[in-house]
């Protein structure tokens, strides 16, 4: 630990605002606290709350770094108090509060993988947020099972791609939007059996056909708006709609009667705002069932694009423009 | 079964309408199938959708006689095929898919309990519909647990007087919301913790209140309409919303954000339209779960008025107005 420097640089905000607020900043090199670890980062994951953080909508929670990212790869330098899973040394992949745009950052040890020797650097940093966000909403929150049909609004993006892999590995039939003809040749490429191209095709109509008219047991819902009221529509009896995000705004009109008719459960979380012990927890559930897989090459990341540290803006850039396949990737 | 006779007095809807289209008519006694029991009906439940069947907009589903009537308690006269559970002379009381209001209805012997000797025929009819919702959709739906806490919509109803009395039988607390002050002063009568005059209340601010601005695990909703944005808002983290009928139209303007951010679910069911699988395993949970408390005095329908059969627009005209607390009965 003596030979850890005290500064190190780290992309802040320096102002809400576009790409261009992204600046990098000589900072205290973070300590890790009871738990906790702090890794030399190699690579951090870009994620759409990190936008919306830049923009200034999505202030990080209590006790959070102000430095956007939130999922990392890289080795374990020091540990805290109370810090015994890993060694100085171990290389981890691990889900952060923030703070991942940076040469250090401590994770709590229970919210750390080992990472495959399968993997790069960049495809460890891709997989915290996707995998535990997939993992959580998919299959402990919407309970798919195999025989199962999956619906995932953007299919293409990083936690689309990652639910794609996921949901065929455990035996589920996966039906996926996307943006483009291209977009949805990479998701059935990946394995979905059905990707609906939802510029000139509806989801709701397209649903129904590929189910024989019974809709589907899942769907996993990025984008809210109108889609709440087709997703109520395209859901089987019994179908649970997992929401994690809106695109537009959260008010929507619906009509509520097909939650009672058709028995739906309308439910959703967001990652970043769990305890600390209900992230473990989901950490260890995704990490049991699913490194196995990582390990054997039957998961990966799709990656979009890697840049370096300092060329943040044009990483934030990439994801705005909704260009991307997969995961935008920070190089430390 | 050869002293049945083969003609019954049933009250028919003669056309869509008001309480006085319920006219008494001439229809042969109905024959069981396999696994039915045929009862001798000694009262029949009045339930709402009986009224929204009566005005036309509640057809009965395929094979489900046209008589209304969805609950009933009488005894076995004859079985049908493979139909072993009960005894010509039982006295049960059952959930039905139509035909109450008559001299003598069909039930399916997995939607029949037996009647606790301490009710009376025109208590047991009073049963099944509330006891099977309530038990359904608070219990097993919304998973209610000892030390939780229950917000009713509609707590001096038939299903929200069961609902207090089964909620707080299983350790629970219980907020209901009524529209007069009668009707809150008999809920807690029933054992209400707290109720909530909707007319001169504001229910969010007042269930923030009682649980000390954590919200309620578990909303049980027949309302619908603004209320649903409400309950989002009066619900507590990882609650539970049940939707089991609307009293106005179904379409909402909802903001989803909550669902998210406090990780909801909000789902619901309707009785009738499940299966007779379905509709045997909650009759028979509910019953393992409550007849002791029935049989013990603990839990008892709350009874409104009984009207002779014949007094069918009478029973209705009353429901209509909402002034009832508790259940209406027809007497056969």
């Amino acid at each position: 630990m003596t030979d850890l420097p005290a500064r190190m640089t780290a992309i802040g905000i320096s102002s809400p605002g576009g790409p261009e607020v992204l600046r990098p900043e000589e900072r205290p090199v973070p300590t890790p606290g009871s738990g906790e670890i702090l890794v030399k980062v190699a690579a951090a994951g870009v994620n759409r709350p990190d936008v919306v953080q830049r923009k200034g909508f999505y202030p990080p929670p209590p006790g959070a770094s102000d430095i956007p990212g939130l999922e990392i790869c890289g080795t374990v330098v020091a540990r805290g108090p109370d810090a015994t899973r890993f060694a100085p040394g171990d290389r981890v992949m691990a889900l952060v509060s923030g703070g991942g745009y940076a040469e250090y950052c401590v994770a709590h040890e229970s919210h750390a993988l080992a990472v495959p020797e399968t993997l790069s650097d960049a495809e460890a940093a891709a997989i915290p947020e996707t995998l535990f966000t997939v993992w959580h909403n998919v299959f402990e929150r919407g309970g798919l099972k195999a025989g199962e049909t999956l619906l995932v609004h953007g299919g293409s993006s990083g936690i689309g791609t990652m639910a794609i892999q996921l949901a065929k590995a455990f035996g589920a039939r996966v039906i996926v939007t996307a943006g483009s003809d291209d977009k949805c040749a990479a998701c059935v490429r990946l394995g979905a059996d059905v990707a609906v191209n939802y510029r000139t095709q509806d989801f709701v109509a397209e649903t129904k056909a590929a189910t024989a008219g019974a809709g589907v047991e899942v769907i996993l819902d990025m984008v809210g708006g109108d889609y709440i009221d087709r997703n109520y529509e395209a859901a089987a009896v019994d179908g649970r709609i997992v929401q994690i995000a809106f695109q537009g705004p959260s008010k929507a009109t619906v009509d509520f009667r097909r939650i009672m008719l058709k028995r739906l459960h309308h439910t959703g979380s967001t990652l970043r705002s769990r305890s600390v012990a209900d992230k473990a927890a989901i950490v260890a559930a995704a990490g049991e069932a699913v490194l196995p897989l990582l390990a054997a090459g039957r998961v990966r990341p799709v990656m979009d694009t890697s840049f370096p540290l300092a060329q943040a803006p044009a990483a934030h850039a990439r994801m705005e423009s909704s260009a991307h396949i997969g995961k935008i990737v920070l190089l430390v």
